[in-house]
């Protein structure tokens, strides 16, 4: 198990890739365990290989840079645990079903910290033996509050930011620093009620199911690319507080699930969409 | 079985509704086999009571317009099938899962005819001996098409339209004549994709789940009273082709479900909202 | 909301029951907010109302005594928490998963106590200010065990025990002692996979669906009423570890859901089956 | 698309062998357009291939033949429509469900023909133009009956034999003629309620769900490697007979689901199993 690496590619599509790519691995004397690949209708390649061995990844990416389109990226790393931080408002919901599977060792990364705009959550994470840390945003500007975050994640280095019902709006130069690497949990099935207090929407509307949505965050609100989709059936009798319950319960579910995806390294980005080799 | 009927109620609440009406139903010699009911938020009280044994609806009716508000609605009648109109244009699977449906005598309705602006699903009905009427929308008014469907629903005096994938939009004046008695099913999770072409939509949105949604019939177009919504997972393989495909097995089962629900009696309409008593 | 109570009753069913309960409850000066019934083929009156109101439960439970059928049970209670105590061994899913609800005020209920075989959970549970109690079974008979249990429990006085992944068999003497209100969760879609190691059993049979069932404890094992029953679909790529970890995720929600539909008073034992009133 | 073929592969496996097969397969002149592979704990390899290009299947497979290990069954085709045949009894939900997606021309296959060992679905059949065979089984052995079937068969040759709710069980000696060639619909999730009248023992048993699965027949009843499974919430409201009529909705979707997947060739049975490649 320690010794397994995975290779990401994406480049633009062109005959005999998968030959090209499966010979140059083998050729670095590794075993390939698993191979799952997709072209995309604008010609995109997407592949994601598991391989078996010792790989020197280096010489590997230089073999396949030379080999590959002009335009490809490529990554390969050793199977290992992910640093995260997890940020939270007031909600546990969220945050406590990670604190749990962390707890379980069923959450395959590290709980570096766990920042909040409020203290409420202090004593939860702590009871977890996870550090907390309460920034306040009362008297700052969004600037200024995300600048002492960013002091704080200097700390930690992690590889991915979790927003575990984080009530706040990030700016864009925030977003643009973790490209691709903040994953949010966003209250409705979305592109269905976008926006503020969706439960209520999806209460006006009468929907009969409702949703969650888990995807990264751009700078566009609530139109980051979708990494999971869960939803529970509701009916007449549920109030938009009765929504705002069941909902939990699919919130933790797809976030948990989202996260589970990204951290084994299953999730590319593309465009505004996703390609999810599960 | 044949001896039962059930009891319709909506008017304002107000103290010991419940009772009073179990008092009228039981004095009028008829068992209450079942009773449900909702009060909404704001004040509307909803019944359904389903009784056995020989009842007097006329005179019941009566008492209960004496005894409850005075904006009572009061609906009771003997359990039985219904009469109704299928419209649909070129697709089958809805119109195909409601013959075979009613051909197993799983459907608790006559299907009286089916009406189509094409021509092309005229042999599937015929062959199961239901009568097709052809009525082309081309050269002619909306109007005037609507009232040779009209001509042509006058022979039947169906209780309800089913809308299985009839891809015309039908007038206000139409609308308003089968006030709550049109089902559409729309091929989308409701409110996501509104309008045209939602497996595109969905596509270019990069979802992880689509669905459909079979609501009735308003002037204000996909915005009616839902009575069922289902959803099926995909993923970044589905063309928007895939995704209709997936998509038209949850449109068959959705409109079953509503059509279901709606002929048991059990679909109160809310304003935009609907009740279902299941 | 804190004059609300409920009304339980199960009897032999006869005419008029309906009338004549909703009439008792009304002259009793409290008005019926909700009446939810069942009539079991074999002739059983199931009957949950919500009343609304100062009500002298005494008073009327006498009264109903009187009108019903001489085998009537008969339950009234205000609404309110109730006081748990849950069992746990080793795993921290399910037991994490009530501790999180319960600090996020979604558990209708009191967590009294943990008690369990292993000492593991220990810091978890005292994390969250809840008692912990390591009963140790080695060196001790079965019945000695139990003893020492029951001596715990005696200081909470619990109205519900909830086994959160205790891998103990109780005693008949036991579970008789809390008769119907002892709620397991069971790895596996029962009656799917009795007995040991279901994942593994799912394993070779090559299911395409796992799942988890939660039910009252009787001393016929695995065979005590279902409460609540949910499942994940799985494939060839999953080993009977993985099957595991998934059904995990089942088992949290299904028991979460179980002791959720048991704290609000909505289920009823019907022999060995469920009543439920959602 | 019409110039697609699928490559499927099962042996012994060892090192580098998505890098030889892939290396054959370009060697070939065509593209790979996907590559799907497992390797089951026991060190069976399974892959499935999609190329793009005008093949020479049998100097492909002869190539392979020389490369792979000894035990190394392989398959190339072009990718095409299928046939099949449809075996009944009574029911007609299952059978004209896939009626209905053939005339849709959403099945991927020809069905040749119906065979039932009665006449009640004759008119049904033949209303979509389909050749329907009444072969009685009164008066006849087990044995005569099959063969009078055999008969009707080698006139078709199909594929694919489809048990859409046939109720007889067929001999040894029949399943082996079509090894892995004729899919069942069994109306529970197995292994649960195996045998006769499953919704019965389903309503006795008090399960909250209820559910179908499609299978492989072989001569072990009910036993058969599982290729697709589906399930439908179920209540104490519900008799053994509105189970039945539940379970028929999930029984026509599993089916289709389960010969969707056969017909594009994504169905590998492993013993008492299948792997399949989505």
């Amino acid at each position: 198990m320690s010794q397994q690496s995975v290779v990401l590619i994406k480049c633009s599509d062109q005959k005999g890739l998968i030959y090209t790519i499966s010979k140059l691995i083998t050729d670095h004397g590794v075993n390939i365990v698993s191979n799952q690949e997709f072209v995309d209708p604008s010609g995109i390649f997407y592949m994601r290989t598991v391989v078996d061995g010792q790989l020197d990844q280096v010489e590997l990416e230089g073999a396949l840079f030379k080999a590959l389109p002009d335009d490809a990226v490529i990554i390969s790393k050793a199977k290992q645990r992910k640093k995260i931080v997890i940020f939270a408002t007031k909600e546990a919901h969220c945050l406590g079903d990670l604190l749990i599977r962390s707890y379980s060792n069923e959450l395959y990364a590290d709980i570096q910290a766990v920042i909040s705009n409020h203290s409420d959550l202090e004593s939860l994470v702590k009871g977890f033996g996870i550090p907390f840390h309460f920034v306040d945003h009362n008297g700052c500007s969004r600037e200024n509050h995300e600048e002492k975050i960013l002091n704080i994640l200097n700390n930690y280095n992690p590889q991915l930011l979790v927003l575990a019902k984080y009530m706040r709006i990030l700016t864009p130069a925030f977003i643009q620093a973790f490209k691709n690497r903040i994953i949010n949990i966003h209250h409705s099935f979305l592109p269905a009620f976008i926006g503020a207090n969706p439960y209520r929407q999806a209460y006006d509307r009468g929907v009969k199911i409702i949703g969650a949505t888990s995807h990264f965050v751009t700078a566009d609100l609530d139109e980051g690319p979708i990494i999971a989709q869960s939803i529970t059936p509701v009916n007449h009798q549920f109030s938009p507080k009765d929504m705002a319950r069941a909902g939990r319960d699919v919130e933790k579910v797809v976030l948990a699930k989202a996260l589970k995806l990204v951290l084994a390294d299953r999730v590319f980005v593309n465009h505004n969409k996703t390609v999810i080799f599960e």
